[in-house]
């Protein structure tokens, strides 16, 4: 599974794998499904104030809904993440970006639960976004769409819970920004939930989080293809995401997994000109951001980053209060040498749990992968998530 | 001292402090001189092969050189630093980067010693760089200047301190690349020292290290009036070179330190467009961006990143062999909350000088700061380098 080992959120298109997974039968085909918003509610009302509308979520879902709609879980994907969580597209090919965790016998396993992954509010994976048409011009909305909240991302899925017939999950469950949506759910909408799996994430970002994310954005707005967000159907300012997307890539490994995969090493083929990538690790980043920006749009890049940016469960409350009154079990999962997310951050939420009463797990993977981790040190947080929603589930059996 | 504590390299220009500190009559007024290699040789040969010439470097001086000329001390600057290290420049008034440290009475006394630094060979604040006239076209080197490493740097130094008339200095010290050098001249002229203090530094750059810097690099290069490094006379790759400054400014500060300074805190005044600086953090670092590009040439970023990735004293070699026969004294200085720099890459320069049996004092400070601290955290390291430097000095006393 090397190609698992690369880095972060991007492991779509690894077509030899999927062909051999594929030969196996073991892993599924899968279909993005489309949700558009009836009428009423047609709009979404927005935490920065105004409405959206029409909006359509992108989501799959795998496994099956049982006749109690009892098992379903709601997975939540990170900053490039898309409704492609599991199994192999029919469309394109493609690998969910969480296969190692979803699948049949997995540490979420299909064969038991119903999982649904949609893409984010604000996204470019078929969610609406600033890429999608704005209803008043006909044109692409840029930076005419409005500011969105990991609240708003929410409440979006909500209405594809609705739509999905189901009462209450069994659990959230996501890493990073995907954390921050699980514990907006429990905030949002904690009579929905009977478990919550936040990983390697925090209930609010701090200065250096926020300084990582304005760099990247900076990188993308003074690309001068960027033209206040209004490049659509022109040349789009691929070079700024690019740089933006490296910088994150630094941020997602660590210090010790860099040395373990590049170390000083020098690429066998060094490019002919003067700053061409010489060390390996130089090679991979540039890799990374040309590879990027095929599949990602610079503009949702830059209304994700700020909703993360934003968010902030504590906002003057007092840590006690956070999750007052919340009944579902929670699972926090965090990794040693995550220094993006760092546990200390992970136990703060374990001690917003703790101090509202809520039952609360704590969990600190030894991992050398960083904030990566979350998709790559998968043994034993499978091991973790299998025990914790086998748990959950068996709680809500009649007599026990 | 709250000008001191907003970040980095750059405290040049705090008019207000200047005119204050001058008319306290402490601080001496200082001057920028300049040496160009006299013939033979006009020319140096570089470590990648070839030769340079002109060359001239920028550079000042503190103090008094005493009768034995046993008293001089080498300062050594950092990435963005420059030749006027202590003092106000008769100039323009800015202040020395390290001039809390340097001056009458202070951790490097000019009472006693005689202190010179000199701008780095590959600057853009008057020693020879990208950005100086190549004798062979009449117009800015650009990327036509050769690639330079630490090692050329550093005997670009020797050939000023044989035109000062200096056969031994007293000490050589810097921090961060200026410990780079430090710890280049312990190798290459082992016996033209005393002793010498590496701060906050490392003998060979990590992959996290480099990528820090791939990034910054990119950031320029990607910028469309980089135009391959020949933008002299038209407008100057600024905004990407503005990046590339932000990332380092993470990189120089401690999540506490920003936690502390920035916290999640808005600015009273926002920009009033989309995306504009919100968080203080945010207009912090785009603040710190754009002033930098005013005194900064973006070529010199390229070439000196890249001599500080090139830098690698271990290059195969095993540790016990990196100073072995050298007779100085050696002072190590690490900061706790340091990650660009990490206090482990000063244990193993420690480690290697335990090797080779050099005498060597290991100083973990216990800072906020991050990698900033070898310029804020300045009391604790006063202490040291003054009780060190005496040490040093008494040592050379016939008798003792």
């Amino acid at each position: 599974m090397k190609a698992y080992q690369c880095g972060a959120l991007e492991r779509t298109n690894i077509l030899g794998r999927a062909k051999e997974l594929a030969s196996t039968e073991l892993i599924e085909k899968t279909e993005t499904k489309y949700f558009t918003f009836a009428n009423p509610p047609s709009e979404l009302s927005l935490e920065f104030g105004g409405k959206l509308g029409p909006i359509t979520l992108a989501y799959e879902t795998y496994g099956e809904l049982n006749k109690q709609k009892s098992n379903a879980i709601l997975v939540l994907h990170a900053l490039s993440g898309d409704a492609h969580a599991a199994g192999i597209s029919k469309n394109d090919g493609a690998i969910g970006w969480w296969d190692n965790l979803i699948g049949p016998s997995k540490g979420i396993d299909t064969n038991k639960y119903f999982v649904i992954c949609s893409n984010v509010l604000g996204g470019c994976k078929g969610s609406t976004g600033p890429s999608s048409i704005n209803p008043a011009t006909g044109k692409p909305y840029g930076i005419d769409f409005p500011l969105i909240t990991i609240g708003d991302m929410v409440n979006a899925q909500r209405h594809l819970i609705d739509y999905l017939g189901i009462e209450k999950l069994l659990a959230v469950v996501g890493g990073s920004m995907g954390g921050m949506q699980v514990l907006q759910w429990m905030v949002s909408y904690p009579e929905r939930i009977r478990a919550a799996i936040p990983i390697a994430t925090t209930l609010k970002h701090t200065p250096q989080q926020i300084a990582f994310n304005e760099v990247g954005r900076q990188a993308i707005m003074v690309d001068p293809n960027w033209r206040m967000g209004d490049y659509y159907g022109g040349p789009k300012p691929v070079k700024g995401l690019a740089v933006a997307r490296m910088i994150g890539h630094i941020t997602y490994m660590s210090d010790v997994s860099m040395e373990k995969k590049f170390g000083r090493r020098f690429r066998t083929e060094k490019e002919p000109y003067k700053f061409g990538a010489e060390f390996e690790v130089e090679g991979y980043l540039r890799y990374r951001g040309d590879n990027f920006v095929k599949r990602f749009d610079a503009n949702s890049y830059l209304y994700i980053t700020k909703a993360m940016d934003y968010f902030d469960l504590l906002n003057g409350k007092h840590l006690r209060d956070v999750f007052k009154g919340l009944k579902a079990k929670v699972l926090v999962i965090a990794f040693k040498s995550d220094w993006l997310y760092p546990p200390y951050q992970s136990q703060e939420i374990v001690k917003a749990c703790k101090l509202a009463g809520v039952e609360a797990t704590y969990c600190e993977i030894d991992s050398i992968y960083g904030h990566d981790a979350f998709l790559l040190e998968i043994e034993e947080e499978a091991h973790l998530i299998k025990h914790f929603l086998s748990r959950a589930s068996n709680d809500q059996r009649p007599g026990v």
